[in-house]
């Protein structure tokens, strides 16, 4: 019996997450709570599962632990680990729990709800290690030493409320983590440091990128002058690859008739995220643009189209707006007004192949491009057991998965299938990027799309003098030019290659007497059209260079006598590198050819 | 009694306008109601007054004329001129109006309002040649002599509503011209079918610049590919010219909340001229935003700024949406939705005249690149009759004045000061062009504000520690993209400059044979960042080349078998000049020499 429940246990393992380290934290949260409720007779424990990385505790505390109080927890944790304590599960019957946790209101509900909650009869089992006994469904290490004390830590309290819910009981909540030993341990909290290093929020405040006003409102960045100079370097090399790959700009306003949206099914449909109407008295409104491509359909349809003319792709780095909910919002990963590099391709099925591949191509050179050298690529396809959920017919939907699949096949990239990831409208392929600090992001994008088409009758005319509808592709490689700024950020910790660095370097005076060559130095680089600043303040040039460093320019370009006379400077690198003394010019030809060889 | 009826009456001549012609059109009126009437016994002529260039008549007519009732008129027309019919002045009283025009239910409103209108004794004056009696406060030439009939011509009808109130009568419109002789009609005329041919909505339609939709509503642009190209060009070079001046790119959400608006003083203030807010639920609302400097404000606050940073100048190429009445909407010179070439310059009062003179020194660079040669500047100054409508202190609006006017005279341009002109937040500068036709527009503009500085609290920390109240200029050289690029595709009647040209050149194939080679001079052209088509259809070359030319491409490259043979591309300019026989890295250096040249 007690081996069937263990082994049931494991299926609560979340897919992707080690199964050993689960059980090791699940067990190393019991342990943390036997400690916590040693400490504060009276404490009553809730609930406590791994996360990521971690585990949790969330307890009702007769007082708010001190800094003493958890170097007490952690150091009992140490002794109950070492002490090997066998965890023994059993099943009781509700009446029997309700015995065992009649102290503890929390758990009463938990049992209550495991009773009456669902249909099923589900199993309600306890988990035991020496003196503490939990109400748990598992799975746990077969005994405490199987946690390393030397792989433990506690991490933060923070509040939480019961259930999630602010109308209850507050409680306090103790983070933890464990490892399989010490090493492990310490490279995690290296990288948890670095990840709060290089958090965007941040140093985007630090490096003055971006802020946000209470009066604008929440959600909706500020570019700072820095930030924009960055993202200007973005959207100036990708609007250098689409015309390298005959896209054509348009520009679209950022509003546009109910009636267009209506047509679009965006509205009322997604109506809960979207801004709300602006009701004219003359019409029946407009509504601020949550999307781009309703506004790409009406220029592909300003006039009459021909298969001469197919692929048209329409490229605009249009800002569209959200209503995503307040509690969502946070630094430039989630934001109420985004900008997308967006293109709609109109097509004929038989170019939807070769237009995907080279869509393909464009993701992975902006990705390769800011040195994103890490990512996987996932192809989201229909589900089989259930196609009626998709429109369109199957047999498009037959060429266009095999289209798409060919496609990806074909870059040779790897990659995984997903059934039933496929939108309604059509399938896709998703760019998972992993990051400096091994996190993974959803960025790029290309979808298919055969429901928009239909549902704004669009047409061109083929060789046979019919009418025939275009396939409709949506692609956008940096996805969100706000979210991939924000994960940029911190994949290169706010050092920026140097092509898009907002300042690229600084001039910076060795005393007041250069004042003069300092300044035609930096007028030269500025009629060269590189982002530069100059420093001919009367500090001491160490503390310059300190400063510019902490700002994270690439170059800095110190000058004196020698630079003067010979009509040099000196060039330092951020990482704290003497590159040497050059002529401007030879500096422009190295920042040119770092810029061209990155791209 | 008449000499002074009809010196009083030379009063009513609008400033500007040469008052001959004035005079002569104004007569002409008469001339021609009196040939209407005679044509369509029973018709009641209403009002008539001269315009720009033209004058109309607005007559309650038995039915509508035709050509040859429009053919009749005009030879009567001249006929009733060559009898040198005096004009004749003179005061009726109420009465007598009433009875002279019994007939005539719309003089007879007129003369109700006459008497019963202001409190003012206004004179009724009734003036008659040959046999037609108006009541008509003048002036007219002294007999229709002065009228000449070889400068006489009529050019329209149209309908119109008396006293253009779309509820009350309907009425038809008959316009006309009068010039001196012959020779001025004639260039009027040429004139006119200029600028029909330049009209920029058709040629924006016919060289696919922008469209409008019904669906994203009216006003609201969509530029397409070639009109996107065009406005690039142009914020490219504006961006570059920005970069050099120590210009700092901002970017900014195009929505902000009421209160920011409140606290501007755009809402409830401008309402009328708005989009309607935006009203959540759980705020109070967003405004879609009807200027940029709001949001401008918002990055100078987002941290404390010291003496040192000034001036600060934040610029952006931001939309703006402003509620337009549908009537007033007519291709891109008035919409509602625009993107304002933005910059604000936060600054010193010691530092305004020096940021004056550089924003004047801007806007002159680039009227000058895009070959408006004849423009005049308006210096706006206060009223000093009436100083109470300005907000601010007078001797914080003598300094700005004076440093204004300085400013503009250092830049040695000719310029009128308006009195009264100013707005009621500072003086400004307004730059009127003219264009290739004669016509006048405000384009750029250069404001002084002490306003917003004060609505915003905006401060600066001085030498002396002591917090600062700085000055605030808003300046936009093309002033509105739309408009401008409305006015420049009159200017230069679609053909643009090399350098901001949609497509700057278009390779075609004499035949078949040579696509390979027209190939691959445009893969050449391509890589060097040009805008270039490829055309290697299958028809003849001469078609292919007046087809170029009909889209006002710059350059059309031939290639043929001579070409292939010795790498090199005949150059055809759209002039139809024969440039000659190059190699494509000449071709190249000619286009950036001349792109360099004109900027």
């Amino acid at each position: 019996m007690k081996t069937d429940l263990a082994a049931q246990a494991e299926m609560h393992i979340p897919k992707g997450y080690d199964p050993r380290l689960f059980k090791v934290r699940h067990s190393a949260a019991h342990v943390m709570a036997q400690a916590v409720v040693e400490r504060f007779p009276g404490a009553r424990p809730t609930i406590g599962p791994p996360i990521e990385d971690r585990f949790y505790y969330d307890f009702d505390l007769p007082r708010p632990p001190k800094e003493e109080d958890l170097a007490w927890i952690e150091q009992r944790m140490k002794e109950i680990i070492k002490g090997r304590h066998a965890f023994s599960v059993r099943e009781v019957s509700p009446g029997e729990a309700r015995e065992l946790f009649k102290d503890n209101p929390y758990k009463i509900e938990l049992i209550s709800e495991l009773v009456n909650g669902s249909g099923n009869a589900q199993p309600i089992t306890v988990y035991q290690h020496d003196t503490f006994v939990d109400l748990c469904r598992g799975p746990h290490v077969p005994h405490t030493g199987y946690i390393k004390a030397n792989g433990v830590k506690l991490l933060a309290t923070a509040g939480a409320y019961w259930r999630g819910d602010a109308s209850r009981q507050q409680l306090t909540r103790i983070y933890g983590t464990a490892w399989k030993n010490r090493t492990e341990l310490e490279a995690y909290l290296t990288r948890l440091e670095e990840a709060r290093q290089r958090d965007h929020r941040s140093l985007g405040r630090r490096l003055e990128l971006f802020t946000f006003s209470d009066k604008v409102g929440p959600g909706l960045p500020l570019w700072l002058p820095k930030g924009a100079a960055l993202r200007e370097a973005l959207v100036s090399f990708l609007k250098k690859e689409q015309l390298r790959r005959n896209y054509q700009p348009v520009i679209t306003p950022h509003i546009g008739r109910l009636d267009l949206y209506r047509t679009s099914g965006h509205y009322p449909y997604y109506k809960e995220s979207q801004f709300p109407p602006m009701e004219e008295s003359e019409g029946e409104g407009y509504l601020l643009k949550p999307m781009n491509c309703p506004h790409h359909i009406q220029v592909y349809t300003h006039r009459r189209r021909s298969y001469r003319e197919l692929p048209i792709r329409l490229a605009e780095f249009g800002q569209v707006y959200r209503y995503e909910q307040t509690g969502e919002l946070g630094g430039l990963t989630r934001v109420r007004g985004f900008t997308v590099d967006d293109a709609h391709i109109f097509c004929r099925h038989s170019q939807v192949k070769a237009e995907i591949k080279d869509t393909i191509d464009l993701t992975l050179k902006v990705l390769s491009s800011l040195s994103f050298e890490d990512y996987s690529v996932q192809l989201s396809l229909r589900d089989p057991e259930d196609t009626g959920k998709y429109t369109g017919r199957a047999a498009v939907w037959d060429e266009a998965e095999s289209a798409i699949r060919e496609a990806v096949q074909e870059t040779g990239l790897r990659y995984v299938e997903a059934l039933g990831e496929a939108a309604f409208y059509g399938p896709k392929v998703d760019f998972m990027v992993r990051d400096a600090l091994g996190r993974e992001w959803q960025l790029g994008t290309v979808q298919l799309d055969y429901n928009l088409p239909e549902r704004f009758d669009l047409s061109y005319i083929g060789p046979d003098d019919q009418r025939h509808r275009p396939a409709m592709i949506h692609r956008a490689p940096f996805g969100s030019l706000e979210r991939f700024v924000g994960v940029l950020i911190e994949h290169c910790g706010g050092a920026f290659p140097v092509w898009i660095a907002p300042e690229q370097a600084r001039v910076l005076s060795i005393s007041e007497r250069f004042e003069g060559y300092a300044t035609s130095v930096y007028q030269q680089l500025l009629s060269h059209e590189m982002r530069v600043r100059l420093d001919v303040r009367s500090e001491k040039v160490g503390y310059k260079i300190r400063e510019a460093q902490s700002e994270k320019i690439p170059y800095m370009l110190v000058v004196g006598a020698r630079e003067a006379d010979s009509g040099t400077v000196r060039v330092r690198a951020r990482s704290g590198q003497d590159v040497g003394a050059m002529s401007v010019p030879a500096f422009v030809n190295r920042i040119k050819e770092e810029s061209a060889q990155a791209r």
